[in-house]
Order: structure tokens, then C-alpha cells, then sequence
């Protein structure tokens, strides 16, 4: 039986994927529609103040496709503050006409193949700056959820600890590669949803995000062990962006 | 030919999943709205004399990401009676704006790799306590469906008794590694749903479900042998919080 | 390459599965249900003559779950009149309500693996109560389609005929020791439908389908050959209790 | 590398599944019903006259199970033909009531895996007669997509072309068994559509499409080599029999 | 380790396809539908600008089949760009009548497994060419994404580099036989949608889809090591032929 890495986790996190249903929209007239992205924008003012407190981080980017037209991606203390906001949005006006696309529910995840230091990791600064981030305005984002294999002879869980690691260490060489252009954010999400984990990557270059991906695919643990599920890329939405996007001429 | 393991199996068992249709759920006057909810509420009141009396048992929690919205599990002596609840909910005014999101049927089921004690277990004041639980109120949900795997070199069912229930052993021994902190309830589904197995946990605190699941995992049972629906995670919702979850302001 | 074993074919055979569409017949006045009902009835009228007149059978059963409220097992001597019911069917009032959730088109048939007696088995009368059965009215039904693998080294159809022939006899005891219990109907579809089989089981007991199930798992021909599609279980709904369950207080 | 065996090519072909929404059609006054029906069958006489011209073929089945209600099974020799058809049907009245179920786009194709004559095969009689078919009106129709394998080491695409000659002989002799029950149409769709092939089958004995596709099957190229998507089976619904379908009494 | 390859990348691209909702857009007065398509083609004269200008390249087919009837493919410097036309088409009048059926977005791509010649070859004419492609006007496309497959033995991504360029070259010299009559454009997708690649193929001759796409199946490189995602296939659908598609008479 071969020994589970012990992991730290952090925020808990909702990534919100949502659907624009323009024909029903477009049938509100212009002082609803208004009023509706007004009401959505001052629960972001909150979610502002939440961030600036410590308490949470969120970011809202436009989706490029048909898969979804946006995604809200929420960071929390408590998986409860996650269903609240969700529940929150799904009785605000502008949700009438964003409809569900996709979701996933994970916890920020640091593995420690690597070891940790001395002490207790929870109280390291920069442990505690990765568990708990504050989402970086990158122009461009990209999510995928993400499994270990388990088939046949590429079978990650029947691999012995001091092999994973061995893996892994080469794995986080080339993430490191990208260190200065992709922020990787790692979500566990065992236990909570479909795959096993989530990695959302941010950048100011939405070529690096292939560049990264494309790169590590040729590394072992992910040409043997990686089994991947649909790819979602997105570019900032921001107030004035989502503003812009939503309103009808 | 394997031989098959002798199961114990309690009562039956219903997961029913459900997502508000929240944009026909505001077109509804309050009015009408707490009257779906107490009409709800007053069902939810017979489950509970039913419960009281050691005839069933049920639970309610809202699910977190896209997935659904709520999850009703209800364990009943017979068939017959969740087909009847299932009806009568669909019914209900409530559940016109509760649409099926996922259900799963099942039965509480014990394998019993281990061996039993002398006399009829069905008689054993702890058997019966496990085949007709009480279900908890624990703060979390977590549910998932599986099958043992038959593939190629890994096929539960082609191996020797022995064998598995050397593995099980195992497989025992990390869930009580987590039997203060989770609660586990495992329903059989083998000629009643798609999957083998069905898995809730119970707990007050949501990461013991990635942490379970995860060290698991690396048990050769999941590793080799486990294949894995969807998982879903919810938040307990009792009266008060769903009547607050669907409460329109 | 391997030689086929020929099957005799008795009634064409659908399974026809249907969802409630309860937000719409809750909106049809009482009246206009129980003629909707009544008409419903009054078809299943006319099967019950053609039963009792040996040329065809049926059965009414409610699914428990979401994957379908009603199930509608119909046996006939040809694909037309099948057809002709189906289409029939589609334009009564109750049909607006019972929406399409999935079907399967199969024939009623018995594998010679075990060889025959004398003479031509379409007039041996055993053999032709098992090719045009009266489906039995029992509690309980539980219907699945299935397939034999061809993967890498567990494919069926390469194994030769004796091996087939063997694995098929000790498949066939295990349902032998249940025979009391469970009648089985097996159906072709190969060439009808997307699965190879349709299994139907009958029990007064639910609890010995998945008996049955499992322990038939454990045989070689389902642990390395089988391919399960759906499984679902359903409660009979003869008149009475179908126009209890359709009733709207 | 493995060599690519030449096809010759015919008439491109749509196969168009179609479902009625009985709700809508219903609802249609019975004059405006046959008026949508005759426009159709007005379409159906056009393509007749095509057929006679030997510029096309069709084909009308009504489809048994809730796959679909309707399969048009379009030939014609270039490829805008088959899209100006659909085009035009999507514009009928009926077809606002005739849902889309499945499609599958193809052409007519003949392998040469048994090598040819002398001379241009295009010019060959018999050869056109197959690549430029005219659909008979058998009772009964049977279509499926199809792959051949490419897993591990059952890979068709990566065995010599003197063993895939040698294993299509022994399939085309199981088919020539059947050649006085069954007439086979092979379409290619490599490029065209998601599977490698079609395969649509004509019988006045619905139960030979069985008895072929399942003794096939043992046949080494489909044992180890056939991937089969969904099965459809339908009933000849020449002009009469459609009207009695579509008929609201 | 296997080394990956270097990738030169040019304009963003997204294949947007549609489905005509004909229910709906019958409704619309004759007038109003004339106006919605002349609104959509005062944007397809932007885009020809944007290609004028070389900023850009677009290209409008009508998709046979029902997985869509139409198929939007844009090639822009940005993924914001694609981003924005996305949101301006949502708006358009017509796009209320164009369901989304589905998307890919992606970037054109080179892959460098046969070495570059001297110098920056964002420089080289004739790669900037390829890079920035005007997409040509021929009377038929065809697209479908694909993936390199990593499972057992057939592992791309575990391949050395020189055993993958080897096998490129050659799969590069069955694509030059068709140089002539198909061209070719591959768009990377690691990333940012679902597979790996997008395939897009213009042609004059639509049967060559068929040949090129059945030929290299046996090149080993997509016989052990090719997956593919749904194939479409449109005709030229320029101004004339989309309003004449769109025309209710």
C-alpha cells in the first residue's frame, strides 16, 4: 500500500461557470438590465470588502466559446459562506438570465512532496500566501479539472511514495519555468467534486497558458498519469468589461 | 469462480437530488411561496414521527456548485414507501420549482468480509443499529456512487475470497482511522442503480471528506479496484436554513 | 473464428419508459385527468384481451428514482404491432404527460447453449411458454441491458464455443438456485437496440434482484465478459395503484 | 506503415432521424395537419421523380423505441443536394413538428479489398448499380455507425493489408450468407461524420438484421475490430403509412 | 522525459457553430428576418475589412447534418478580439435564431519537427503566411479536434523526440500528396478547449476530405497514436447562399 503525501488546504473555492440567455436579455428593457448589473456590482463591492479584510478573494472573467459566458471563481473560509454566496446570486435579477453552465467545488491545496520546514506550516507567511491568495487582475484565465490515473500499469496510487515524488519534483521544475508569467493556483477537490483537482492559471499572456500546459504534458506524471477533463479560457471582466458586455445598444 | 460475500441489508434507500428553478420560484407570491414551504415542512414533520418510531430516517442539505441544490435522503423499510414519498413530493407545490437533478437507489448494506458472530446477526443489537441507522445532523454531506473494477489484470471479481477480504481488512482499517470524525453509510445498489455501491458521509468537518477519501485512495481496494461516479457535497439544511435558503426578500 | 450459437426468437419486445410531467398535468382539471387516466385504461384493456388471446403480454411497473416514473413493458409478435403501440400510445391525452425518459427494442430469446431435445423446438410447448410468456404480475421488476466485453484479452466472441459453452452452464446454475425467487426474461437487441441483451427480472421479494446480480458478478462470464448498461427497479402499478399514483388531491 | 486500401465512391448520403413533439402537433387544427402532411408528401414526390431519373434515391422508415419516430434516408450525388434537402424539409410545416434526433452524413462506398476487374470500375454496370443504388422498400430497415478498432493490440489500422484482406473475405462471406435477406448498403464517413462507417441494412424479416449483425460478430474483424455506436430499427412508412401515423383521430 | 517541441504561434481562432431554431424564426415577419440577416452581413463586411487590412481572416460554411447548421470560423490577433465578435454576434437579431451547437477555440499553430531555417521565422514570409492565413474560398470544410493519445503502449507524450519526428515526416508526406486539392490549417488547443488540436481542411472536392483523413488513419501516427473529437462538414455558405439558406418563402 503505498503512503498518501499530507496535504495543507486553505480557502475553500466555487468556480461558477454561467451562460448568458441573450434572447430573454435583450427583452428587458434598458433601465432593468441597468438595474440588474448594478445589483450584481454591489455584491462584488462586497466581495471587494472581503478581500481587503482578509476574509476571501473572487475574480469574474468572460469566457471565450460556447462552454460558458462567465466565470465567477470565489475563495472562502467556510464552505457554507460558498453556498450562501451562490444562493445569494441565484435570486439576484441578472441570474435570471445567467444560467448554470458548469461548477466546481474544491479547497486550496498545497501537497508537500517536497517537505515542509519547522513549525507549524499553517503559521508560515508565505505558506498562509498561498492557502489563502488574493486573485491576481491577470488579463487572461484559464481552469481545468484534473485526475491521477489509475489504469493498468500507469497507475499513480499504486506508485511508491519516494517515485511520486521523484515525479513531482520534475513536474514542479517546469511549472517554475513559467514561474514569472503563469500564477498557478492548485485546488484540492477530493471527496467534493468529479476530478480530483483543479488548476486555475493566471496570466497577461494567454500563450503562456498553452505554452505551460503543453510543456508538461511530456513530463511523466503527466503524460502517464494525467487525465484531464474540459478546458475553460477567459479574459478579465471586470466592472466596466462586464458592463460593456452585457449591455444591449 | 469467486465466491461471493454474504451481505446483511437494512432498509432502503433514496437519494434524490433537486435544483430550484429559481426564475419560476420568484414569479410565485410570497404568499404562496411560504405556504409551498410549510406544505414542505408538514411532510418533513411525518418523516420525522417516522423516525421517532425506528421506521425510517431522512436527511436534508443543500448541495454546493451546480450539481443540485438540495439533497433529500430518505431510508424506508420497503420500496414500495420511496416510490410513495418520491410521489408524494412530486405533488407537493414545493417541488414544482424543485426539479430532478439526480437520484440514487439503494439498500443499507454490510459485507461481511470479516466474518460474523454466532446467532442471526439480523437479531445483533449493534448489526441492527448499523442496518437501520439513525442518520446524524452533522454540519456536512458528502455522496458518491462506485463500482469494483473489472478491467484487464484488475478485476475484483475474478479474485479469491481470501484475497479480498485481505484488502477490505485493509480498506477497514484507514475508515476507522476516521470513525470519530466521519460517519459512513454504505447502501448497495447491485441490481437497483448504476453503480455497486453508494457512499454518504457524515461529518462536522468538511475537509475530513477529502482527507478519507483521499488516504483511501492509495489503499489497493480504491487504487486498483475503485471506479467513482460523481461526487457531490452538501451543507445540512434543516428547517430553518431552508426555509432561509429559499426565502425571496 | 469462433462459431455462433444459434437462438430461438419469440415476441418482439419494448420497453417503454416515461417521465410525469407534474407541473403540467397538475394544470389540467381533475376531470380531464381521470378521462386522461380512463383512456390510458381502456388501452390497457385491449392488451389484457390480446393476452388472455395468447398473442402478446404487458406489464405496468413504477421506476423509483428520477430516472422514470413509469415503465411499460409490451410483448407482441411483431416489430409493426410494436410500433403501431407505441404510435398509439403517443396520441392519447395522458401521453402529453409522459414524456420520453428511455426505451429498449429487443426480441424475447433462448440460447442454445445447452442444445436442444428433438424435433423443431417452436413446437416443443416448454420451449414456447419461455419464447411467448405471460409476464407474471409480481411486486417488483428490475430491468438492465447488457453486453459481452471484447477487450484486449477478455473478449467473448473470441473465446471458442466449448469455453462459451462452459462459462454459459455454470452462468446458467447460479440462476437456476434463484429460479424460485426470480423469473428471467432475456431478449436480443443485437441489431435492434445499443446493448446485445435486455435482462428483465420478476420478484415478489426486491431484494433478491440484487441477490442475483452480485452473485452472478462473481461468475466468470459476467466478471470478465459483462458490460451493464442502466439498471432499474420499479414497483407494479396495476390499475389501481397507477391511478393512485397519478391522483392529485 | 499500413496501406490504405482504394474505395470507390457514389452517391452522398443523409440519414435524418426525426421525433414528433405530439404536444405541438396535437394542438395543430386536423386540416392544417394534413395540409403540413401533403406538403411533405408533395416533397416526397419530387424526390420520386429524382429516383426515376436514377439521380438520387430515398428512403422513409418510422423508427421503433424513443431513439426517434421518423428516419429520410436521402442519396444524391453531391453533397449541396443533401444540405439544399434539409434545408428545404427544416422550412416545411411538418418539420416544425418533427424534432432532430440523430443525423449521419455519409457516401456510398465500395472497398477494394478483393481488387477489381478489368478497366474503369466507375463504368463498371454493376459496380454503379451498388455505388448508385436504388433503395428497395423492404419492410424493415436497420442502420448503425461503425469504427474499427484502433486499442492496444487490436489495431485494424495497423495491420498489414494481406491480413486485412484475409479477415474482410471470411466477414464478406458471413454477409453473403445473407445476401438473399438482407441488402446491405456500406457508406463511408471518414471526414464526414463521427464514426468510419454506416451500415444500413434492408430485410422484409426484421429478425435477420439479428440473426447477421450477431453472427458477425464472431467474426474475427468484429470481434477484435468493430466499434458499434447506436442501433436504430424502423418500419417501412411509405405515404400511406405515414399519414396513419401522423393521424389525430 | 520526452522533450517537447517548440510551437510557432499566429491568430487566435474560434470555430463557432450554429443551429437554425426554424420554429421561431418563421414567426418573425419576413421583413424583420431580411433585416436580421442584412444586420449579420453589415458585421461580415467589417470582418472583410479586417481581412483586407490582413488583421484578421473569417470564413462562413452551412454545416450538413443536424450537429449544426452553420459554421462561424474567425481567425483575430487577440483572444479578446474573438471574445468581443462572440458578444457582438449574441446581440445580433439573428443570433436569436442561431443556437449555439458548439465551439472551439484555439490558435494557429506550427509545429517545428523539422527544424526551422536561419533567423526570427516570425519574419519569414512564407511562415507568417501559414501564421496568418487568409482563408480561402473553397466550396467545402471540414473540422474536427484531436488529441495524441497516452494510454499503455501507445503513450505519444513518452515517445523520444526523434521517433516523433520520424513518424511526423511521414505523416507530413501524406498530407503533401494532397497539397494540391486540401488545405490544411492546424490550430492548437492545449489549453483552451477540450483536445489538443483543431483540424480544419478546405477543399474544392469534398470526397477528398474522405481520402485524406481515411489515408493518414494509417499512418502509425494517428493508427496508434489519434483521437478524435466529432467531424463536421459545410458547404460555402458566402452572402448569397446564406440568404438564400435562410430565406422563408
Amino acid at each position: 500500500m503505498a503512503e498518501a503525501v499530507a496535504t495543507l488546504d486553505g480557502w475553500y473555492c466555487l468556480h461558477d461557470f454561467r451562460t448568458v440567455d441573450w434572447v430573454q436579455w435583450k427583452t428587458l428593457p434598458e433601465e432593468e438590465r441597468e438595474k440588474a448589473v448594478n445589483e450584481f456590482l454591489s455584491i462584488v463591492s462586497k466581495w471587494e470588502k472581503t478581500a481587503e479584510e482578509k476574509k476571501g478573494s473572487h475574480a469574474v472573467y468572460s469566457v471565450v466559446g460556447q462552454k460558458a459566458d462567465f466565470l465567477f471563481m470565489i475563495l472562502r473560509p467556510t464552505m457554507e459562506e460558498l453556498n450562501d454566496i451562490e444562493t445569494e446570486l441565484s435570486k439576484t435579477k441578472l441570474f435570471e438570465y445567467l444560467l448554470p453552465a458548469y461548477s466546481y467545488v474544491s479547497v486550496v491545496e498545497l501537497s508537500n512532496y517536497m517537505g515542509g520546514g519547522d513549525g507549524d506550516p499553517y503559521q508560515n507567511p508565505y505558506v498562509r500566501s498561498r492557502l489563502y491568495p488574493q486573485l491576481p487582475k491577470t488579463k487572461y484565465i484559464c481552469f481545468y479539472p484534473m485526475d491521477k490515473r489509475r489504469e493498468g500499469n500507469d497507475n499513480w496510487y499504486m506508485l511508491p511514495l519516494e517515485k511520486r515524488r521523484e515525479l513531482m519534483k520534475s513536474h514542479g521544475e517546469t511549472g517554475r519555468k513559467y514561474g514569472d508569467k503563469v500564477k498557478q493556483i492548485i485546488t484540492g477537490s477530493v471527496g467534493f467534486d468529479d476530478y480530483e483537482w483543479g488548476v486555475t492559471l493566471f496570466s497577461d499572456d494567454v500563450l503562456q497558458f498553452k505554452k505551460l500546459v503543453y510543456e508538461m504534458r511530456f513530463d511523466e506524471v503527466s503524460a502517464r498519469y494525467g487525465e484531464f477533463g474540459s478546458f475553460f479560457v477567459g479574459v478579465l471582466a471586470d466592472g466596466d468589461r462586464l458592463k460593456t458586455l452585457l449591455k444591449i445598444e
